[in-house]
């Protein structure tokens, strides 16, 4: 479902389950991941990539159909697994190999920079259309983010944006086609391994601070 | 003064009193004319445009210069507005048909988009070359709109910006010409009403929180 | 090391110390050419500039080195001064001659505009390679005046960036060949200087109210 392999100094998480929705299981084998990546030695960074046409499209709605009573743990354990990844000591790049929905466009943003697939798949933050509003941290990590304009369009209209409208609006800060992404991804990932990932971590902590704290906050406004 | 008509799924409303600067009988058609959205039932938006060679040319000074006691309230209404139309459960869209200065322009960034006209007018912020500040609502509006830099050359140069200026600043999202700056709006503006109004509401007042606290709060800092 | 000269209503401010770093003498003679401005009458505006091909390294690490005990009181004094070009009550331009690293460039950015030199110089946030964090005042200040993704690469990577780089960032304003760049930064600030300064240093010190509280704050998170 989800597989860490280390290529060098870049581990390459791959999201292997489907349309990638965050699933319990999913959620708790990719804190394992990060875990992994957190207590790795030397120099390290980190790339993200789905599989097939997707990278994630987020919550996992059926699920939480199910489980109705679940819903501020769910959306907690998912707004943590973005606090975690903007907390990680180490770089981070999402190879964007398909669609990236709600949930999985955020986790997008939780990177440090995100290249996305040309040919196909769309960035969209469905959730206006979908009748649903941000949790605050979900709010706060997309205007940390994204440039204003490009987050007010995003939120209140669900614009599907593919790769070059998404570069275009400071979404993504790289495209490239399909074959190419995870390798531009690793590429990039690989240019910055040697940082030293406790300061890398510190400064993104810092610059995220308010974010941070809204990710770890109260889900329901 | 102001004429409020249905369009379809549109409310245009047209503010058509010359100058359409912020008299109080004008605040309270405004006013009134947004309750009127804000209780329609089903699909809306909303589209605001001018007449003649103005959109809106902000504050009353006259009215203001004989009525210096009431200065607080006044600017206490204005902000009222702002944040009113910020919290509109509809999509907005403003037709930027003509000059668009100080709290004229600030009306404009308190739209979801605005659309603006090409041939002639501008984008102004000129209260710096008026020896006035802006209220913390009214820079806490303009901050949250525009890109740091436009907000920064705006506010403290006070540079009027044609159209295309404007577009490339991020302060408008569209330009066209005259005849078609309203039809672009509300051909805009109807690409938005099947939207949930309630959603579209709630997402906007999440985003811009603390620029909506700051509206509502003290105009004299 | 430090020399103020008026040219009519510009004041131009040049650093002529080698790589410009902030030794203490050098942030003496920087604050009393700053006391000279804010007590100037009439039109002004601030022009500073380096000499050759530095405009400023930013802190004196030698000195720093040498006086480890002083951190504390010398990182206090350094947001100081940034706060004070940032409460200017006259509008500045940073001519940024040569390279702009680490608390240089964040100099840079305590101006309201910059004029890049571009053949040669780099404006440049090493910290992360340094082993360096920010202190708040600073990372506020960074955060305050770049883009959103100019900020993140910038502090997260430490990428070099040449002016041409550094205008598409958001970090500079203009660009200029070497004997062109201290004309454009006067003539830019000659066409601001009949400005009411005391507005605008009340209209700055209101826009950059957070970032202006933690430069004055505490150095040491």
């Amino acid at each position: 479902m989800i597989d860490l392999q280390r290529d060098g100094d870049v581990f390459v998480l791959r999201l292997d389950a489907g349309e990638n929705r965050f699933a319990p299981d999913f959620l708790g084998a990719f804190e394992d991941a990060l875990g992994t990546v957190e207590e790795s030695e030397g120099p390290a960074a980190l790339v993200t990539v789905g599989t097939g046409k997707f990278y994630s499209n987020g919550l996992d709605l059926e699920w939480l159909g199910a489980n109705p009573d679940r819903l501020e743990d769910y959306l907690r354990r998912v707004n943590g697994l973005y606090a975690r990844l903007l907390s990680l000591p180490a770089p981070t790049v999402a190879a964007v190999n398909g669609h990236a929905f709600a949930g999985g466009g955020m986790l997008v943003l939780a990177h440090d920079f995100a290249v996305m697939r040309t040919d196909r798949g769309y960035f969209c933050l469905p959730e206006v259309d979908l009748g649903m509003s941000f949790t605050p941290g979900m709010g706060a990590l997309i205007q940390a983010r994204l440039p204003k304009a490009s987050a007010h369009e995003a939120m209140i209209t669900g614009r599907r944006y593919t790769a070059e409208q998404a570069r275009r609006a400071g979404i993504v800060q790289h495209t490239a086609e399909q074959e190419r992404v995870l390798p531009v991804a690793t590429e990039l990932a690989a240019s910055l391994a040697a940082k030293d990932g406790a300061i890398v971590g510190k400064i993104r902590r810092d610059m995220y601070g308010p974010a941070l704290e809204a990710l770890r906050g109260p889900v329901l406004a």
